[in-house]
């Protein structure tokens, strides 16, 4: 599963689940306790949010289509709580809407959830209980529901992360829960590049990526090189003929997306939001831009009292990818990452993936960078090409046509 | 129809409406006068809106397919108006941009808009002159065209409701016209919860919801307990093997979406925009978080001064739902609403879908809170298993399988 | 090609291209040189931009499905860049990822992209380098991919332009890069209405709009007067079984949307973003409401002092359509417009669709204003019905039937 093991657990849950597994070998669902839960967004920036099990997002609950779940909720957060089973069918009074549907869970109480697992599909789970506040603090997760018939849409690689936001001032650690539109922390299971894990696939592996959303906000999900298909959202399989062919997924608040490709191309693939302040690191959206102002003057005055001094931003912020600057206390830089050709500039919502021949069965882990094979990368011009261009050139026997800029 | 009864009229109106029916028993076009609509968004909350008719959003015109219709519109605003019939293939000078189909209708004047309904579906009107402002102020309203033919797809229950939002400053009554996006009155037909009706439903019944969106953000309408279709845009039917299953629908601005489903399961189903702001009343965003903070000795000072004093959001928000605090004259709670279960704790989008078996013909009146048959509430554990879920489990015949947590 | 013309290219540009046109008549793919674009978004206001070969946006690059491309880019920006290559099937090295696919072209350099065009459709390029400034400066471009059969959906009409959003402040003339969602110029082709060319249209051509939107939200593009379908994305083509009718295309970010219609209603057609706010040019979001204030009083006092001084706003702001005001250098009026009907009160992202009877073939130059038919026009009403209106009354033989507020 994408990502499980981002979270520092807190303390110890005290849950017990059981699932009556009336389909063979999957009945695995995990239970939720919530609580605090101290979580590393990235190296160097942790954040105090409310969680399940000690993390948040959530442990992903995983099923079979036809199990009947059991589900004991002990809530030690400070305050009454609920969950919601975003998009299953299932007994209004199992629906979790405090007040509604089932009294609030004291504070310190244990709550037993129960109900049969009658579609297979991607849910999410959440509080609906001061929801506005409790999601803000990160409770939120995934109910995955395999379909009991393994030969319905099967895949080779099966990926789920949630997008989340949070408002979290450089410096502190508890995420500011009124605000609506202005978040600086743009994140993917609770963690932001460069410490989001890549999603290494093997080359021909039919691979899933389901996403589920509960910000404030759509979210383009674009993945390059490919173009693909969703065939699930939390309401259930998308008919084939129904799908749209896409390369970026703009995801609703409060809802799932599936999409699905062949991983018929090498190569290190870019994903990420399409929103491009949702790949930055925390930042103030009120800085002034300098873009074409001349500081030379006053940057000389500067460095008589601080000589390291250096003006930025009047020729763009790229530098800010390379540089080393002093930032505050528990936060991380707001364009960072390093690939193999220098400084990748990204934060937020962005990963990688990795598609790769010939890795040997079971063994996803991090194969490294690519090398693009010679010919297949931008290379400079100094005046000749390549000899893998030329031998190409060769072959096609058709004479360049120059551009009306030629 | 949905919530129609929920306007104070400011004033009478002067208005003369005609229609050609050629299809028989249905034609029944409403027309539309502009003007001062003093609107009741909810007990204690009331803002000074523009509308027609006395109200915003004005009546929904129902005509048939087929149909011609003269629309006789009288301008009480004090400033210059037209109306736009949005989604509707008419000819060009009917189509009501101001300067560019027609000239504005100056103030006190009567225009007429007279043209043949040639499609059946769900279209909206508003203006189209001075239109950021005009709909800022409310002017909206929904136009529904019944198919000609009555078999072609027929439901038993048809709500239609308009999303909209209002920037009105706890204490005042005028929205501010200029607000982009951090709007704090989230509305449906200008109400919002606690004082949006429920959507009742029989058992069974075939259900279509009707929902427009004239705000400046897309809305994802979110349904417990179903999962559902989209079977009509502003733009017409859409084909059955192009649906998708959905559990929430994103409703762009500028469009309407109408879904449909069987309403299979008994129950109270929440019903609610899933961005968690909007299902709040007016907040500010910009409040501090306290969660984690200890006040307990700043808490002791100030009871010296003010012994009634209560540290408020150092544990989350859950409180607000609850307690009575003072708040400024006409406005209401953030989290509000009163459930069969306790506080609610809701606000602005959100209403309830109540699903019950045998609702007598035509009394779709609220049928009370759902009670939720043994077994199937959430319970609180205390150490043993309610009677019918040991019932169950005795049926079931297969060991409990505990989860990894067990 | 829709508004290619609106670029003042600030300098020439150095650079050479080739294609390889397997496929025979339209190998015609244009390069890139990055550099500075100073911008008429519209008369009065000019903007100075970063794009490509003098302009923002870019050059449309067309090129046949088939063909293999070779582009040059010589960065003349004063800081690094890259091209990605949005939406492209190509191999992993030509992707455009600074720092992940290649190094960032260092300024002065010039760097060469190389691949094949394995399918048609529509995308687009940018920065993938300092991405945020860099569009957030004008950084991008359509790449349109025809198909190699020409047969294969073909059009009589095809538009494509890009959605573009700016902050910059009145009297200014660089975005501020780091606005997140409050931006003040809604621009297509970084252009804004009134300067926006009009779409011009034979009667029963079949047209194309292809739209692509490099901003931070959602661009719901409605069209009056039709309804219609997306036919491509930049994922792909979209199957006939796929698709939904639609009179507003909601374009998520990262995203192109191209749609169809066969041009059977004459007129003029207004079509814009149906946000609101995005059909204003600049104007400030926090200016106090007076709707309904009565301003008689203090006038009277100020017009002691400058006696030229009108209350503004409590009526409405349909005054700004019609009143000459002092506003800062280098802006335009918030509504502007004048239509054949009187002032049309829009900017930003509006413009208008004219289909009109006997164009002659290729020449799609204005036809100026459209003129109504008899009786299809928007009357005011003075107590009798148009003779034109008449007439049909007398053929429909059908009383017509009063609604409920007649």
């Amino acid at each position: 599963m994408f990502n499980r093991r981002q979270l520092l657990g807190a303390s110890a849950a005290l849950v017990s689940t059981a699932t009556w597994a009336k389909s063979s070998n999957m009945g695995l669902p995990e239970a939720a306790v919530m609580e605090t839960a101290e979580t590393e967004m990235a190296e160097g920036m942790t954040a105090y949010l409310w969680g399940y099990n000690g993390q948040s997002p959530g442990p992903t609950i995983e099923a079979v289509e036809g199990d009947r779940v059991r589900i004991f909720v002990t809530n030690k957060l400070p305050e009454h709580t609920t969950i919601h089973w975003h998009g299953m069918i299932l007994p209004s009074g199992m629906d979790g809407v405090g007040g509604l549907s089932q009294p609030h869970i004291p504070v310190g109480k244990t709550f037993v959830y129960e109900f049969d697992l009658v579609k297979s599909g991607t849910f999410m789970y959440h509080p609906h209980s001061d929801e506005m506040v409790q999601m803000a603090m990160g409770m939120m997760g995934f109910f995955v529901i395999h379909p009991k018939d393994p030969k319905f849409m099967p895949v080779d690689r099966d990926f789920v992360f949630l997008l989340n936001a949070y408002d979290i001032d450089p410096g502190s650690y508890v995420p500011r829960v009124m605000e609506m539109t202005d978040f600086n922390m743009w994140c993917w299971n609770s963690r932001i590049f460069p410490d989001i894990s890549p999603l290494v696939v093997s080359k021909n592996d039919r691979v899933r990526v389901r996403v589920g959303n509960l910000t404030m906000t759509n979210h383009p999900i674009h993945m390059h090189g490919y173009d693909f298909e969703v065939t699930c959202t939390d309401g259930g399989w998308v008919r084939p003929e129904a799908r749209w062919p896409e390369v970026s997924i703009d995801i609703p608040v409060g809802a799932m997306r599936a999409y699905e490709f062949d991983a018929r191309y090498e190569g290190d693939w870019a994903i990420h939001c399409h929103k491009s302040h949702h790949t930055m690191n925390a930042m103030g959206h009120d800085i002034p831009t300098f873009i074409g102002v001349d500081k030379s003057k006053v940057a000389e005055k500067i460095r008589k009292l601080r000589p390291e001094y250096m003006p930025m931003g009047t020729k763009g912020m790229a530098d800010m990818g390379e540089m080393e600057m002093e930032i505050p206390e528990n936060t991380i830089p707001m364009m960072t990452g390093w690939g193999p050709h220098g400084p990748i500039e990204m934060g937020g919502m962005f990963s990688v993936v990795k598609v790769r021949e010939g890795i040997s069965a079971g063994d996803y882990s991090d194969p490294g960078w690519y090398e693009n094979p010679p010919g297949t990368q931008a290379w400079e011009w100094t005046g000749k090409l390549p000899d893998a261009i030329k031998a190409k050139d060769a072959k096609t026997q058709i004479t360049p046509k120059h551009g009306n800029h030629g």
